[in-house]
């Protein structure tokens, strides 16, 4: 346990379908570091989460409706994947709006495997480089990303990986970036 | 029984997580007009169905791996949903290859869903109109395509519809526009 994200506070928006590992471990570093978490979803209640996008694998608590949360009161954003999520994800217009008001700011915004999907849908990603989970890849050219196959890839606010296997690094990763990011007066 | 698809046969491309409706509805359809049909996929052996792509429902039994498929032999793609099936078709070299190669012979490829997520990866939606389960008309139209919100859109060779509940209207057109074909000589 150490305290370098004391006083920070990262909305989490995710919702049923997540990928398990992709909300667990980043929460748990997150924490670890002394931050604080609130999960942002569709719904209220609980969130259903999948192991492989196959297998259910228990349920998240939820915060708060994206609907009802305001970009003012986090300091960076996490987005988990799962292939079911982002999908749902990104026929919302809260949820869109919540991340392209969120990553107009120029708080740091983290995200994983099928994460950047809400990010294409967004309309943010002209001249950004990330990675994401292979079968996405395309589409995330087609809005105007450059995409490339890293462990962490790291430009200006935005911090991406690939999948489960990059979540040492991604976790480290996102601390350090949370840590550093100027906060909000 | 009517016998309008007598010597036609179909290539339906799925893998794993297909939405069991939208195989097993066209299949029936395209077999009651006497046509034939083969199940081509990644893998041989079965592949596992989903309904609403989170509870498991049965598995259906390949025929054949598509990197062995010939597109020659078919008259017709049939491209099914379900989130987690194309999501995994679209990362394999030999899948899109086959479903670039059948949309320039000018045969006709009907999709529902997110079936066309396999289209945009192909790279053959510029200037095409078609229709498609919500979440993804952000990635067809960043692939070139218009996309709109209708039952049922034909824009030559491609049949397109939105999910499930367009079935009934999806496999109608599917079986007239199969049977009016032009047939390779």
């Amino acid at each position: 346990m150490t305290n370098e994200l004391h006083g920070r506070k990262v909305a989490i928006l995710a919702t049923d379908g997540v990928e398990r590992v992709e909300l667990e471990e980043p929460l748990g570093a997150l924490l670890g570091a002394g931050g604080q978490a609130e999960l942002l979803s569709l719904h209220t209640g609980e969130i259903n989460a999948r192991q492989m996008d196959i297998d259910p694998a228990g349920t998240f608590t939820v915060d708060k409706k994206v609907a009802d949360a305001r970009v003012g009161d986090y300091d960076a954003l996490l987005l988990p994947g799962g292939t079911m999520n982002p999908d749902q994800l990104r026929t919302d217009p809260d949820a869109v709006a919540f991340v392209r008001e969120f990553v107009e700011t120029g708080k740091p915004v983290a995200t994983i495997c099928h994460g950047p999907w809400t990010l294409a849908e967004a309309g943010v990603l002209h001249g950004r480089r990330l990675t994401s989970w292979p079968s996405i890849r395309t589409d995330l050219r087609n809005a105007g990303a450059e995409v490339v196959d890293e462990e962490v890839v790291i430009d200006r606010q935005l911090i991406s990986s690939r999948g489960p296997q990059d979540l040492p690094a991604f976790c480290k990763a996102i601390v350090e970036r949370f840590a550093n990011a100027p906060q909000p007066a």
